[in-house]
């Protein structure tokens, strides 16, 4: 099933929506390493259900255990594996849903590959499992912090509604949408709100920064420094598009205005490039744009498929996001970690 | 460098632009399935410099050799050992990039990266190694066709240039921008001589198109198939963003709008979800577009670094490309194909 | 660190012997095979410790808790995760090595590697770890069961003390030390008790058939199925060599003796080949042998080296085994279910 | 097929012994080291075919083309490319064995997994395919030459007639048998001659040793560094068994005997661990041996089978060795230098 990403630094995730626990394993993390176990958790509560009123209501504390692989608060090179309990498992809110596919999501296609179905809340294909790439991905930002490489997401467009004031990182965890201007940031909320009463969805983009990255990241050819990005942020549950640096605007660009010319101490005028040329980093900031369809579940009347081969009529019930980017910002950053040390460690032979 | 790219069906390549040949090993081949030479030749040739008035005017036959892996026609289940010889290798060209850092090249990453610097092409940077990634894709599509799955790719945009009329797929190779539709083709081969006259290049994009491939491709979690073929994507030389289905447009869209409503034999009402659900093919065409930038290198004069942190200036030379486009549509259709069939290969246990 | 094994189906491990729990997650089960979960346990009974007079004393259930993965009793595709608690930590007990490294284990090797040290019982060295691969060997026996292909091990030798009677594979689990022959096993127990109560340690070396698989598996050239098999034994704790077939005796045999001929029905007439020619299985039963070193930790008082580079004295306490081999068994039977899985799930495209 | 080795510093191979040329790729090669290429083919030349009486007759110069990788004599970080032609392809030699399978041969192995035949030579299994890791582990050797690591190989029993003299190791190139004692290795010479005469092969074993190696190589739990090497001399073919350190007589040893009791330096007074605990180095010399079996040519007449499931009579042709361990000596060398450099590669983060 593939459940591990990662060449060097590798995390390999386990669990269903609705078994008694998910977790994984991050296999090559250096050793001597601080790690906090707190910022850990803290990272998780930027994903758990029920943190504002524009999230999911279910109620999961999402409370990590390290099993391994830290002793006396550092790393020991040994692998960490760690639980996640789940906690708030309403399986009887699936009920309904026994038999039936729900529209665009994963249930006919895991039954198609598989040949079973675990309707209870999407089992595998749960967003759930994200959980653990937020552990993966906070033990992975401490190693980088300890290098000086931060990596900060935040939302940037809801349906319509686009970021376009100016951009006050501290601001970001100032609001439920994560969006680093508190006026855009009202009006997001607004829209989703609204979005939510009228039991409908809405989609979302996220842009992710990661700075002090030291030129040479990335492996040339397949496995391309945004190449890695770009599979690593597709694999998140709703993103339908990926781009960085001047994206899909460069289709409409010269080349006159699009190359980045060189300062004297390398660095570039221009960062058309998203600090990365021939898939490896060259020193500037590395930045990103991820689309987010709007969630599939809605709380309106739907026709649908079930395993009969009839159309049937289903209304949503359940607890479920009105749109998935306010809680996806965390999972972004903790892709764009894992990754990034990733390279790091294939960088490190000479 | 990790210079392979599959997990079960796996090409190797090698080579820089300048040396006596690039090449490449198909692994994990499956046996008995008819090659046809010439069509893998065929493939190529769409890729070739030289082979309208809109592409580069170098000369190079890139002619494959086949050393190993077929005998009789047919795959013995053994890799597929590939050599292209590199003929025209005007290394004279390049005497003036001794030294000088490119603007929006990878000649100052690859130099950070390896501390040397091979100026002559680009040496392992040069797109010229996608050859060998056609080579792997010609026999990909070969075994895909066999199980009547198709893929075909064209040219929907050229700067401001958008494919607006109707597609017809059988006017692709009938122009040379490899537009589906003739009307079109004409204008964004207008506006490339015109941008070309200036000396300078212009961006484009690539829509991909995936047809009767079975439900259930895909591994769940890390490698969901539009990942898979996302970092296909971006690993592309001048690959800025990928996106599928709804892609980008799917930020302002509503559940209500945006859910694939399901017919009675499991195909679709629309196909928001680009035949792709929680990572998994559905049944229902795949689609993916690509974002290409400007190539690098222009017949302007510009300033740019050299070795000794110098500002100097910079007029290119040589017989460059002012347009991707029209020679990517056959490296898209490969990389798709490698993914399909590796999928295809990691689906196949009961 | 490399704490996965198997390329399709795989295994991940985690956990250190005094650490909160160790367990893993196996990835790639294929879906919709019956798991009984008793039997995983039984064979997890074998490899416990405190089990018979001639192991350690340890008191550890061992219990496996199941936490995704399988629902309703079958596999449902998705990676199985689970975890077996630490109950019987005596982290007293390995107070007296805090600083000191033990001869002949893995203690100084890890501390120069990791630049860190886990006193407290060998941490991720542990043969703990190897509970883990139990568990993936008893779910991987239970898959190749209901395809027919069965695995045996049994120690046929303690020291001096060979197997020289017949063969009685319902003897095996009839005796503490796990040999197939009743009197052979009475004369190894006593050498092993003899051995314990000197504070000594003795070697032996298990045998593992495996039945009824059929011709194909193992890729040739690198994997070949007896390469991935020692690996896999040779990652055993206390494993010092590896042979198949012949083995080492066929360094003097003459190719007119050592050649197996076929009967009509492509079964051959000897088995030097030990089932697999050319890195393929052919049919034949596949057989090999494995050497295990005495354990390193024995009850008399030893020289040995501090983290100070200072010779100290030190003697041994704790509860030890005075032989591997009767709890290995279960382990070899464990990888070899793994591999063979492994490699009939590579084989299975056409 | 699995035609690679190796996770950074990775050589896949291609080619059968009766195409147009084998062949490899080496990826993750790392930059700047200077590579001599004469060197590289003196390696191939201690492999090649017709180099003494007391192998096989067949001609073949096996030179080596590079074809990328290197530049100005160093690597560049970019693939190594290159080609080993075929030159002496007397097919017709195998015509006798169309539709018959050789006895011990891998023909009704890769017929089976493959469903069909290449007759000539043995295709893919063919012992040629080891000029390719001859190659592979020359650019290893001259890397670790580089950090003071070096590696030998040399026979130490033909048949019954066992190295007893003192090792020379100067001696080892200087008779065909590769053997460190002159009289030992006269000995063998006249068994090898004897046992050709008589139609026959015969089996031997080879030791390996590597010194200098660093403490703190290898992987523990499943990529230990024996492990991995017992791996590679089992890929390699006839061989059927591997120990290192103590090997199969550690079966018979007590703990007292067999730990290796520290020096102040942390050497160790004994070398049963053969330089290697818990799968990690401990700074002494690794040592190991392999176990090859008799080839299975054999130039005596012998019943097989064909591929219409008869009995026939199968007279062995054309030029084969009778004793494969001397030209075995640089295989077994060049697949220790690369898993070494390999395992190197992979402890360098920190």
């Amino acid at each position: 099933m593939s459940s591990s990403f990662g060449k060097l630094f590798r995390l390999t995730t386990f669990g269903e929506s609705h078994g008694e626990a998910i977790g994984g394993i991050i296999d090559g993390v250096p050793a001597n390493y601080t790690i906090n176990i707190e910022e850990i958790q803290a990272e998780l509560d930027k994903r758990k259900p029920g943190q504002s009123s524009i999230v999911t209501q279910r109620k999961e504390s999402d409370t990590v255990q390290i099993l391994s692989g830290i002793f006396e608060g550092k790393t020991t090179g040994a692998p960490i594996g760690f639980i996640i309990p789940n906690e708030n498992q309403k399986s009887k809110d699936y009920d309904h849903l026994k038999g039936v596919y729900r529209p665009s999501h994963a249930d006919y296609t895991y039954a198609k590959k598989y040949g079973n179905r675990d309707y209870r809340g999407g089992g595998r294909s749960s967003a759930r499992e994200t959980a653990s790439r937020v552990v993966g991905g906070a033990i992975a930002k401490q190693i980088l912090a300890s290098k000086g490489i931060d990596i900060v997401a935040y939302v940037d467009q809801v349906g319509y509604v686009q970021l376009s004031g100016e951009i006050d990182y501290n601001e970001i965890e100032n609001n439920v949408v994560r969006c680093p201007n508190a006026e855009d940031a009202k009006r997001m909320e607004d829209l989703i709100l609204t979005t939510k009463k009228a039991g409908d969805t809405i989609g979302g983009s996220i842009v992710c920064e990661i700075n002090h990255v030291p030129p040479g990241l990335g492996e040339p050819v397949f496995d391309k420094l945004h190449a890695e990005l770009g599979k690593a942020m597709l694999s998140i549950n709703a993103v339908k598009g990926f781009e960085y640096g001047s994206g899909f605007d460069c289709i409409t660009m010269k080349g006159s205005e699009h190359n980045d010319l060189f300062n004297e101490d390398g660095s570039t005028k221009t960062n058309h490039s998203g600090g990365i040329q021939g898939g490896i980093s060259n020193g500037m900031p590395i930045n990103m744009r991820i689309a987010c369809k709007p969630v599939a579940t809605i709380m309106q009347r739907q026709q649908t498929l079930n395993e009969q081969d009839e159309i049937v009529s289903l209304q949503g019930k359940g607890r479920h996001d009105p749109c998935v980017v306010p809680r996806a910002v965390v999972i972004v950053e903790a892709m764009a970690a894992m990754v990034v040390l990733d390279m790091l460690m294939r960088n490190s032979f000479e």
